[in-house]
């Protein structure tokens, strides 16, 4: 039983999950599997180019943050998915070592006006490294099951 | 050495990658590692969800775009990478088995204001599946190193 539903979330509304350490392994083997540009691949490769180093693929950061928001929240939350995502900024690189720790504050929420089992709400998610640097912010708006929907239908 | 910089890209612009086949072990896997959604993880469970049955991570279908579009454009191009993502939409599920093409387009180009050895190119990319739907879309500026911008620092 979900312990979280479209009731629960608000303006004002915030947490934080992690810390969540990334290690070079990781990196590497998802960049081959997903984006073998050599910035992500190989350390030397990844000197010459605008990252200046080996740092994570910009998916795999949104990976790594979905991760830690499915076991922070969205599996105890009455989740239906989300439409898309509305932006996401790669601020800064995400290094071998770096922990992560994710934010999430809530901008809005509305009920769904032609389901009245569920509400939308928009997640702002802010990811910073162990030096408090800002790294990657998401938004992404969340359908969220009401409460007693199943009674009410 | 790249085969395409800045220059190469315009408006009209339009390439097509694939088909890439997705299966039912690589959907489980990755929702295992990234996204543990039971819709993504278990048959069963996934039946009673909003996906109606098994289905891709969002995020995982973005990271199987991602490796399209390195293998079939971005390592022959001088990319210097993303500053993000503008938008993500994901119109239907990914099912085991489906075998996707992704599109590209340009939407449009700049050469960079304050840096003379690149432009941003922003393109459109759609991923359809094998029953002709189209499943997700995806906005993306690209940052793109000009042609002999070396030459010209």
């Amino acid at each position: 039983m979900p312990k979280y539903y479209f009731e629960d979330f608000s303006t004002g509304w915030t947490a934080e999950y992690g810390p969540r350490r990334v290690t070079r392994e990781e990196i590497i083997g998802f960049a081959a599997q997903y984006d073998p540009q050599p910035m992500h691949l190989d350390e030397e490769a990844a000197r010459n180019t605008m990252l200046g180093g080996l740092g994570a693929s910009g998916w795999h950061s949104c990976c790594i943050m979905m991760k830690m928001i499915a076991d922070g929240l969205l599996l105890d939350t009455a989740s239906m998915g989300a439409p898309g995502i509305e932006e996401v900024k790669w601020l800064k690189p995400i290094r071998p070592g770096d922990s992560l720790t994710v934010r999430g504050s809530v901008q809005w929420t509305r009920p769904s006006q032609s389901k009245p089992d569920r509400g939308f709400v928009s997640f702002f998610w802010e990811v910073s490294n162990d030096r408090g640097e800002r790294v990657m912010t998401l938004i992404c708006p969340q359908m969220i099951e009401r409460r007693n929907a199943g009674a009410a239908a």
